[in-house]
């Protein structure tokens, strides 16, 4: 089972897919939200919350969304605070993690790198044989990543270039 | 007692501090060395190894240094990944968190914020009744962060002006 992480420090949004002889199906998907006032709380909230959900799912693969750009360092500080507690769990719960930018997310699963969020939701319910698009943006978004990384292991099998 | 900790991806520096009637004193002060190669499994490592930690120590603060600067973006995203997993590390022991930038910890300890490292480490050792500076200096480092905590209460406690 492949799980896509969209991190934060206030929303996470999580997503897995698993390997079906139908294709890729849609296992779980959600949102961890933290409440706390204070950075620090609102990363231990998710770093408990995000363990469950490892807990539970047990995935083979986590997928996580990489950062490259922030506004300026202050942001991008903040990011990679949220970001650390993400892959921290994920290898904690004994899974291999792999980074993808959002934009190679895009680009395997709607076919370009720009598309807006609503059409990659659109494009995850298709290719997941779902009947909506999944909700909310930021568990559709986690989904995508796993869907991606599940397509570029269906495209490397197949001899097909990715 | 007060522990601090000194962030990173590769070496995290911790050393704690209780209070005894004869003033502030060093309970246990190291690093935290993570070798893997990759830095999602350093981060994993660092969580395990801290999370170690605060099951022995059982700190009631954890004062973590505070980054609020950094190179660029990238390294700001990198520097944020090891403070994340630090802090979720604190919240998830039950510690109340501080955080506290390096020049407050010098000025605290040594008497101004522009302190090298061998300075601070000399005042650690004075201020702890230590026979020599604490090693490695991350170590000395996370010492200075506690202490400083430590001394700004005690100001407090005696209606100082910090």
């Amino acid at each position: 089972m492949i799980l896509g992480i969209d991190p934060g420090t206030r929303v996470v949004g999580y997503g897995a897919v698993a390997a079906t002889p139908q294709g890729p199906r849609l296992v779980e998907a959600g949102v961890v939200r933290a409440s706390s006032r204070g950075v620090p709380e609102r990363l231990g909230e998710i770093r408990a919350a995000l363990d469950l959900v490892m807990e539970r799912l047990r995935p083979e693969v986590v997928v996580v969304e990489e950062a490259f750009a922030a506004r300026n360092v202050q942001s991008a500080l903040r990011i990679g605070e949220g970001r650390g507690v993400v892959l921290a769990c994920a290898v904690c719960a004994g899974a291999r993690v792999e980074q993808m930018p959002p934009a190679s997310a895009k680009k395997a699963v709607v076919g370009h790198g720009g598309a807006h969020k609503e059409q990659v939701a659109a494009m995850v319910a298709r290719h997941l044989e779902l009947e909506a698009p999944p909700q909310p943006l930021d568990a559709s978004d986690a989904l995508a990543l796993a869907l991606a990384l599940f397509l570029r292991g269906a495209a490397r099998r197949a001899g097909l270039p990715r």
